[in-house]
């Protein structure tokens, strides 16, 4: 599978909303998740832990839409942006608007690299 | 000068149409500049080749708009999100749709890498 074939499937699923399943289907079980800010969810390690990062996001944030756009791609890398309009409990409602770098080896996603826009 | 900083610098002078000043007071020496592509264009180094790359571009495109989204930061890394209506000389208009994933060391940019929309 090249790096456009893995983006695309991935980015199809996450354009119908199957988050969980994208990940299921194309993370490795060594994926590392890294978020820009300090703190312990700077950088995630392993399957697992990065499925309770996501449960745990999905569990404290209720998620108005979101707009997927993408893939970009260049070698073993794409990027996904991310629009999200959504309410964090005890929060206020925002949008976000952020970037996924991802890293693919062996038809896995090995590494994925979030970027926030302020 | 934290990444932060740099990168909301170099996308206020992109938003001002001012490309090669950004580059020059941005760019490392030893910029390295990657598009997703076999040949040539492949790898770039350094800032006279990268120079002259630039120079190429804008005399073989012919710019109708450029639409500038980001910056995007995580760590020593930012991304910026380029939507170009172009015409390339001896060819039809166009839009472009990429994402530059930049790299920042000692307050200046030593690479840029460059994600196309399909």
């Amino acid at each position: 599978m090249t790096t456009q074939e893995l983006a695309d499937a991935f980015t199809a699923l996450l354009k119908a909303g199957k988050f969980e399943d994208a990940g299921h289907a194309y993370w490795s079980d060594d994926i590392v998740s890294m978020e820009p800010m300090p703190g312990d969810m700077a950088m995630i390690k392993g399957r697992k832990a990065v499925d309770a990062k996501g449960a745990w996001w999905y569990a404290n944030h209720e998620i108005h839409s979101v707009k997927v756009e993408g893939p970009y791609v260049h070698g073993q890398q794409f990027v996904i942006r991310f629009t999200m309009d959504v309410t964090p409990k005890d929060g206020a409602r925002m949008v976000m608007d952020e970037m996924g770098v991802y890293t693919v080896q062996g038809d896995k996603i090995v590494e994925e690299r979030f970027f926030f826009g302020s």
